[in-house]
């Protein structure tokens, strides 16, 4: 039997949304199983989405701020600001990174793209003029997990996608996580989340929770 | 001659980047022949990126927040915070409006995913509960246009587009402002912005400038 640590990192403003019920149901099963779990909470947190020069505590450039350059050099001098090195805490003691999310406009809330701006830094997760991407990203021998929302209904997401694959949903994030060295298991996804009745819903509990048992 | 009221939403945080350049030269090329512009600098006005209760003066439901019917009451009872409030009323200005910023992570800014999520509010941009997406979304008759740079080379973004058609970059954005009932105009893009030399700069503008001019 082997344990994982698990970062669940959840990003919808209402606890008692239907994605706060699957954050909360993922923490349960995973414990239950024995894994250790941490949740970043980003709304709770009022996570700072807007990746700008406060990220930084010691600017290699003060005149002209050029975000992948202060990345570099903060990941070199240890000086990203406090709330971005708790993050980066948290996913190096992970074996496991679930994101747990709606989608609005077709991809990520923005509270949770600022995750990914800032957390998941040039120099941190990647550096791509070290030719540390894909299997040689700062990221590999971690998994992660897209589990989110849809508000509109399946046939919208799988209209170019004949063969339903869910893991070609959300393509660019799942692209950026690869950047980085992970591997990206199978996302998990409850489509038309705005109708959803009490019985389909009480299914995909029950599916999220075959899907959570055997990773 | 007609002359177009031009909103410009910027959203890079150092003024002086090849971002903020193209921004000020738009405004310049624009003002020449005749337009009126109106600038939104999102970094400098520190633009909130997380859509929360406090986007909403007059809650509908304290208890269960949900996004979806808190915009759509807002709309109803013009009750949104007035950050949100000015820039609609921007949008309502403009017959046109250009997207100035970089590609991070394969996508918008958060902070300008941010400014979709809380502007383009339901009940403002679109009401799919009523029909009014598409070519009767609140958008109609406005036009719109991304202008954006990438780190990586052109190969990256045209993999999986064997014509090169830039209109098929950023599908999900270009989708989200056709569905609140924009025409989507030809983007304009700069390639490998990191390693662009002054030569290809150069020819970028002028070829920036034809674009505005032709508008």
């Amino acid at each position: 039997m082997i344990f994982l640590n698990v970062l669940i990192v959840f990003a919808h403003p209402e606890p008692k949304s239907l994605n706060g019920a699957l954050k909360d149901f993922a923490v349960q099963t995973l414990e239950r199983k024995g894994n250790n779990v941490k949740v970043s909470d980003l709304n709770d947190m009022k996570f700072k989405a807007n990746l700008d020069r406060e990220d930084f505590l010691n600017q290699e450039n003060e005149e002209r701020f050029n975000p992948i350059m202060e990345q570099l050099h903060a990941a070199k001098t240890d000086s990203f600001a406090s709330d971005i090195k708790a993050e980066m805490e948290k996913i190096n003691w992970a074996d496991l990174v679930i994101f747990q999310f709606p989608i609005w406009y077709g991809s990520l809330p923005a509270i949770l793209k600022g995750w990914f701006e800032r957390v998941f830094a040039n120099g941190f997760s990647s550096d791509m003029f070290q030719g540390k991407i894909y299997e040689n990203g700062f990221m590999t021998g971690k998994k992660a997990m897209l589990s989110f929302t849809t508000g509109g209904p399946e046939e919208n997401y799988y209209r170019e996608i004949p063969d339903k694959d869910p893991n070609k949903l959300l393509p660019v994030e799942s692209e950026s996580l690869k950047f980085s060295g992970f591997e990206v298991i199978q996302p998990f996804v409850i489509f038309n989340a705005i109708m959803l009745s009490e019985e389909d819903a009480e299914k995909n509990f029950e599916e999220y929770k075959d899907l959570l048992e055997k990773i």
